[in-house]
Parts: C-alpha cells; structure tokens; sequence
C-alpha cells in the first residue's frame, strides 16, 4: 500500500527488515523440558540504538516490565531485546526480579555488553517461576544463531507467541533524500486484550537517527490510536510492552528541525502500530469478528472513550455479534452505563463498512428513536466478519475509535484452565 | 432461620404474605398473543402506602423507570405496581413515555384511584413498543383476579420472570410489643446484572407504619449491600427498580423516636434485600458457580469496590471459576487494572467458605508472593458451587463484599440471539 509517501506490508519478515538488526528464535522447552515449540527470542543490532517504551498500566506489573522501566530511565545506550513466551515472570516476587536482570545479563554477555543495554520480555503463565537454566541455555544457543535473513526475523517473530494463531510482522518504508528509511515490527497477543495494550508485546526497529525525547513522543502518539484502542476480553494485562529501538543506520537523522520528515516517520510508525494492533484484535481468542466502534459527538474524547470501552466491553452485546444479531437495544444499554451523561433523546446509532466511514451507513436510531427499518438489511452488516458501528451522541466534540472483537462460547471452553 | 429475634424464610408466597397487600399474575400475550406464559404482574394495597424506590444508574433509563421517580417526587400517597415481562419499553421515545403512563392509568382505574397513585415497571426486549391493547387486557384480568392467597403471590412472582429459572421469594417477620410486623419481597433477574443493579426487579411490602423518608433511607441502606453488590456479567440494566411500599396495617409505628424497633426493621429489610439478591446472582444465566469476593486493607471503600468489581467482572477469571481452575495469576491481574493503587509485595489472597470467614482458609499468596501450597487443595475449593475468595490489600481500612458468578459457554450461547 502507498499511503502518504511511504508503503507498508504486513506478513514480512518483521524486524530484519531493517538495516543493521538481527534476531534469532528458538526452542529452550519453557513450556516443559520436552516441548518443540519456538520460545526464545532476540533481537539485537551491534549499532547503539536510541530506545523507548510504553507499559502495561496495571498496578500488578511483571518483574520484567519493571526492569526495562528502570532501564530506560538510567541506561544510555541500548542494543536489543531478549524474550520469551510460555511464562510471563510475574506475581514471582524478589525471585522474578532476580531472574529477569539475569536474562539481561545472559543476553548481554555474549556481545561484551552491559546488562542495562539489553531489554527483557516475558510472556506466559503468571506466577511460575522461570525455568533459568534452560532460558541460558536457550539465550547461548539464540545469541550464537543470530542473522539478518528472513526466516531468522520470522522464527523470532514466532517465538514470542503464546495463543497467536498467526506471526504479526508488519515492515514500511519511506524516501528521504534519495535514501530509504524503514521501520518493521513483529507483535505478539490474542488474550487479556484491553485497555492500555495487553499480554500484548510488540517490537519495533528502525534506521533512522532519532533522540529519546524525540522516539517516546512519536512512539506514544503511535500507540495512542492503535494499541490503546484493542480490546479482546477487556482484561488489561501484566506484562504488555511495546518497545522501539532506533539504530541510526541510515544516517538520515529526524528531528523537529525537519518538519516533512517527522511527519512522515510519524505517519509511518503510527501505521506499524495499527497494522500491529489490527492483527492482534484480529487474531483475538477464538472470534469471528471485529467491529470498529465510532463515539463521535461526546462532551470530550475521554468520555467518548468510555462509551467505546462500555460497548465494546459488554458481554452481552459481544454475545449478540457472534450470533450475527444486531441488538441495538444492548449496546444502547451498555453505552447508558459508560458514566458519559448521555442524553437518549440526542442519539443517533447506524451500521455501516468497516474502516469506510464514506460508505452510506445503515441508520438504525434517529435521535433515540428506532427507525422502522428492516432488520434483515441490519443482519446483513452484522453478519460481516468486519463491522462498524457509528454512535454520534450529538453533544460535542469528543470522539473515540476502537477496535472490538464478538465473544464465543469457544472462548470461554478455551480459557477454563490455562 | 431466626436472626437477631427475626425470623426469614426464602421461597415463600412472597408479598401476599403481607396483611393488607393483594396480587395477581396473569397471562396476556406480551410476547407473542399465542404465549400462555405469566407476563403482567399486579401489586395492591387498599390501604394507603409510603412508597421509596431504588433505580438504575443508567444514563438510558426505560419510559417506566423515568415515570415511578416522577411519581415519588409529586406522588402522595400510592396503592401498588403494575409490572410486565416480555418487553423493557426502553428506548421507546415519545410513544414509550406515554405507554407506560397508560399502564398506571388502566391499573388505577379500576380502583377509582389517580394514575399516580400506582408504579409501573417491565422488563424484557429493549426497543420495542409494548402491545398496549393486549396490557390493557391483562390488567383488567388482574385487577378482577387480585387476591391474598399464597398461590396468587406465587403468580404474581413468576410474572415478572424472564430468563429466570426459579421464582425468588422471601418474608421476613418480627415481633413488636405482642404484634407482628412483616416484610416480604418478590424479585426477578438472571442477566444483565451488574453493579447498581440490573434488569433487575423487586417489589417489597410491608406493613409497618414508616414515614417516606425513613422508609427511604432504610431501603437505601439495605440495597447497599446486596442488590448494589451483585454481578453476573458486569452489564448495569436500563430497567433496575427497587420499590417497596408501606401500608402500615399492623398499626406499628417505626420512626426514629424508637431506636430498637428502627433496627430491628432496618435488619429485617436488610436481610430481605440480601436473599433477594442472592437469589438473583445464583440464578444468573447459565453460570455454576457463586463466588463471594471479599477485598479487605484498602485505602478506602471505593477502592476495594473497584478491585472487586474487577475481579469479579474480568472475564478471564470467569472463565477460569468455570474449569474449576484456582488461577490466582488472573486475579492478581485484573486486581491490578483495578486502578486502586496496589502494591503487590503487600497482598494476601486464600480461598474459603461461602459466607463463612471463620473457616480456615487456604493461603495461596502472602505478601505478594506465592506459597508453595498443595494446588489440589485449592482445587478443590474452587470446584464448590459456592466458594469465597479473600483478598487483603494491606494497605488501609477500606473493605467490600461483592458477589459474582462464573461464565460458561453456555452463557454465549443463549446470548448469541434474544
């Protein structure tokens, strides 16, 4: 896709796409000593990177999440990540803290490098503790396969995922002076999906130069309308990351000097991050559908946002969609109980295309009153495996997008025991 | 059971238990005019009543809920409810407004009383027009068939029903000065239960002599800890009423001038509520389990509401409850997106009886961190059809009680259409 200048692909090979980083993934039997299945990951560039993250915001946070969070505030320089899947390092106490600087320590001493340069990442089981001697084993064996060749992107991108049914690796590009610029990200996350991301990592390396103050703020704009606006199951989870690591290969340096061109690093890592975030919601526990929510016309973006979350959240509208059912009763329910200060005589509510708000919509309510339409041509839209729904509450200026998904009776099945 | 010289008993023929107060069910069609099933309920006392009421906290309020508090603003003195099933008449606009006034209309009239005089309440498919011709049928029906004897309670409870498996009844009786006073209640819900209620319905009588705002202030206080203190799918109803009325027959007057009597009634009318309530989350849609959560050494109250609101609402959890899986880490996780300040090295949690915090319970985490403990025995708490599950925050005074349910498949399933 060309978009503005810069073109974006998703099912690439992720992270060696771009110049100067390499990664390795490979089986260390976390989940059993037996077990086949790709669960360590690195990712690692020889050039200093420039680094920023964004973190779960729950207040039980992973051992792991806790030491990057501390890394990013005292380490200069940084040069990769090390992680793994099959066991989220969290609830696990001193012990979890321990385990976690002696991954970095591991990933790092390979290279003759300082822990404090290595980020670390665990995704999983809560409360186990890590199986370390064979994560070392694990990191040894990673560290000596290193390579920037596709497959080696894709086995990393495979090694962080837990229930994901598909590998997430998305890779965009842009001209800047003769020169290109890429940025590529893998992702991992199917469950506990919802607020301020989730079991939800993603990474994501470029060569442009950039400052931190600089990476953090495009990075959070990026994360703001894409992984901040996903939500499965509505649980927030312990452990998400995202984290952008930038090594400067280019030699093309963004900063605010430079308007067209933060621009355009800003469009592209904003649409990593969406393309990112689709595929995780897509790829939700057992779905069959995603349905993107617009709350326009709210007192302010913060209340549209909880309208967005009330309806995307409620277990008995998501039931209705996976029966294809378009209970508009229910999601006027659950908007009431969002705490917005709705007013029902104001509101409108139509179906329409998903990601297409120029397609004529299929008007439901007028101003809170049901429109006599026909409710097979309501089933149509909601028996699409992608949906919208426009809600305009027509009091203000406040508007919301998110990214919801149905519920199913195989999600629940699927999560009865871990 | 006798309790602090009160006797309570579930099951009962419910309001009719009351001198004074008169019901009937009948069957009118609402659902469909070949449906033989119980859909208008009526609620009658000859005797003049004080009324108070209880609603949803749902800024979508259906005609009728909008309609009874008018009516206990302006009102004087009221007589009774008339309440239907099959249909909420919620989001109904202008027409819905006017058909609710209709249905206090039809059921004063025969009684020679003002409209006002009588509540209205329904329950069932949101955005529909209530069959007014077929209402107007069932209550004339009723008002012909009203009666005190106890299968005419029973009736009148089954009419309120929806996806309700059993019908939920309680009488609660004390003695005062050589007389008896009575309270006795009738509820309905299954789904849509959530915080400040649900589609949720009880109707309560007694026939103590109370003024309005003493009555008022005891029906608050006894919906504060059980009907507000339920959740079954975390989804808070358009529909939610509490009303209870007084017709003061025993000639017992309860005022503030006698504190012993107060409480006795106030304990009673509690009590009331409670079983009320837990009837309704035992009875939610499809569960197997009740779970009693109780969070402890928060900074305050409102937060230890949040925390267990969280936990008991994260689907996740749910799930697990439903595989008899003591998952402990999904506790821990969504007791952290509580957004209430936790500090996980300073948490307790144990599994324990239902209702009954005097049993020994089985520690699974102390001070944050996991105790090697037998995971068959806290198996086998959670595999009880009532458990309870106790957090301690450490942190301060604030404490909350909430319970909740599992969620099954089966759930989904009947929810995928109406």
């Amino acid at each position: 896709m060309n978009n503005n200048n810069f073109t974006i692909t998703t099912g690439t090979s992720g992270i060696t796409d771009v110049p100067g980083f390499e990664t390795a993934g490979v089986a260390c039997g976390i989940r059993g000593p037996l077990d086949g299945r790709l669960d360590l990951g690195l990712i690692y560039s020889a050039h200093e990177c420039n680094a920023a993250g964004v973190f779960t915001q729950n207040d039980v946070k992973a051992a792991p999440v806790r030491l990057n969070q501390e890394m990013l505030k005292t380490g200069k320089v940084f040069h990769g990540i090390v992680v793994n899947s099959g066991n989220a390092n969290a609830c696990t106490g001193p012990q979890g803290k321990a385990d976690a600087r002696k991954m970095a320590e591991l990933a790092a001493e390979p290279f003759g490098l300082p822990p404090e340069s290595m980020f670390v990442c665990s995704t999983g089981h809560i409360g186990e503790f890590l199986p370390m001697d064979r994560i070392a084993g694990g990191i040894e064996e990673a560290a000596a396969n290193l390579s920037d060749k596709p497959e080696s992107g894709q086995r990393a991108a495979r090694a962080i995922q837990t229930s994901d049914t598909i590998t997430k690796t998305v890779t965009a590009r842009f001209q800047w002076e003769g020169q290109t610029i890429t940025l590529a990200g893998m992702a991992k996350g199917a469950g506990m999906i919802q607020p301020n991301m989730a079991t939800m990592l993603a990474f994501i390396g470029t060569d442009a130069r950039i400052d931190r103050a600089l990476l953090r703020k495009t990075l959070k704009e990026g994360v703001r309308e894409s992984f901040n606006r996903i939500t499965v199951d509505g649980d927030m989870s312990t452990n998400d990351t995202v984290l952008i690591l930038a090594n400067g290969a280019s030699g093309i340096k963004v900063s605010n000097k430079n308007k067209d061109l933060i621009e355009l690093f800003q469009k592209s890592l904003s649409a990593i991050c969406l393309e990112l975030a689709l595929m995780i919601v897509g790829d939700g526990e057992k779905i069959s559908k995603v349905v993107e929510i617009c709350i326009d016309g709210a007192h302010s973006h913060r209340k549209a946002e909880k309208v967005a979350r009330a309806v995307g959240n409620s277990l008995l509208v998501k039931s209705s969609w996976a029966g294809n059912d378009p209970n508009w009763g229910r999601i006027m329910d659950a908007a009431g109980y969002a705490n917005a200060g709705l007013e029902e005589e104001k509101i409108d509510l139509s179906y329409g295309k998903f990601r297409d708000r120029l397609e004529k919509p299929v008007v439901v309510l007028k101003k809170g009153t049901p429109i006599p339409a026909n409710k097979e041509l309501w089933q149509q839209q909601v028996s699409q495996p992608r949906f919208q729904i426009d809600i305009n509450l027509n009091q203000g200026k406040g508007r919301c997008r998110l990214f919801s998904t149905d519920i199913t009776d195989k999600y629940v099945n699927f999560n009865k025991t871990e």
